[in-house]
């Protein structure tokens, strides 16, 4: 019992390290760029409250709270860098391994496979907590002036390209509202 | 449909804030204090992890993703401060009905009470929620060459009164294991 509590402690102890990973993104008062703890935060609450019942929207929130555990280890792979898929996928299978390891065996099994279903994005709720990872992102970038599509030169139809199918995939209510969003913010924005 | 989503996104907004409330605790690299935000998902990690079958984890981890959104307009409250707490009490409880009434009225409802399920203390999620909201930063500290009762001059006795109640009241064996914990802290602090 000991034993379980120590695995459990030392794994919420490395975890503490997602506070320091950075993305992208820029917060809403753009005094600096997010790390993916307090992302991981934001999006189980956007889960809480845009889960219709088509979903169980606890295991949506899990996924959420665990998805990016595994950059510790393997970094932020920004949307709109270029990456070496299969070399991301083995980093980040091993870091996983590596992480959720550090748990009681029962729980490390656990989080590894609601990682893979995120992972796959094949269940309802891998689909949904997929949403809304990239809805977020499109959320703040439409409140800080464009943010990453303004610093990456990214275009309207590339926003459609790389966050309609995830977003529509997962709910097509919120990709006609997102869709609506960009269109404003790409009218506004100085030609 | 749309009023309502409008109303949710809004308040997803909203909370962004959160990101900018300061805490006194530093992270576990010491390069910085933690964020209210990343806290609480450091929090809903927690009760992932250490739950047991006595409490219905879902509605813990939901406690705790919302219990700090009012610092955004009260501020946090450090453990180790002096506070008005009517005049806090009432700051908080405006901040609840502000933040919360962003959104449509059934969601406003359902997370006031569960903020307010959280405060109350008395069952066994809000409990156990509590205590997991001291025995983080108890961890932090031991883990940051004694961090806030360093800095704040805090006795050993003086953190077993401010944190073991809490952290008793809601589980027994987190506060056994996380009294050996202050205890080595102290032992190896230099006389």
């Amino acid at each position: 019992m000991q034993d379980r509590l120590t695995r459990q402690l030392a794994f919420l102890t490395e975890i503490d390290a997602l506070k320091s990973v950075t993305r992208q993104s820029r917060i809403v008062d753009r005094s600096r760029r997010e790390n993916s703890a307090e992302h991981s935060w934001h999006l189980a609450m956007f889960a809480l409250i845009l889960a219709d019942d088509g979903v169980d929207v606890g295991r949506v929130i899990m996924m959420l709270l665990i998805h990016d555990i595994v950059e510790i280890d393997a970094g932020d792979a920004p949307i709109h860098g270029v990456h070496d898929t299969v070399a991301l996928e083995l980093a980040e299978r091993q870091a996983a391994e590596r992480l959720f390891g550090l748990l009681p065996p029962d729980q490390a099994a656990r989080l590894l496979s609601v990682w893979q279903e995120f992972e796959a994005a094949e269940s309802a709720e891998a689909r949904f907590a997929k949403a809304l990872d990239r809805l977020q992102p499109l959320l703040l970038n439409t409140l800080t002036d464009g943010g990453t599509w303004t610093e990456n030169a990214v275009s309207e139809q590339q926003v459609y390209e790389r966050y309609g199918p995830t977003i529509s995939g997962g709910s097509p209510t919120l990709w006609a509202h997102a869709r609506a969003l960009v269109e404003r913010q790409f009218a506004n924005r100085p030609s």
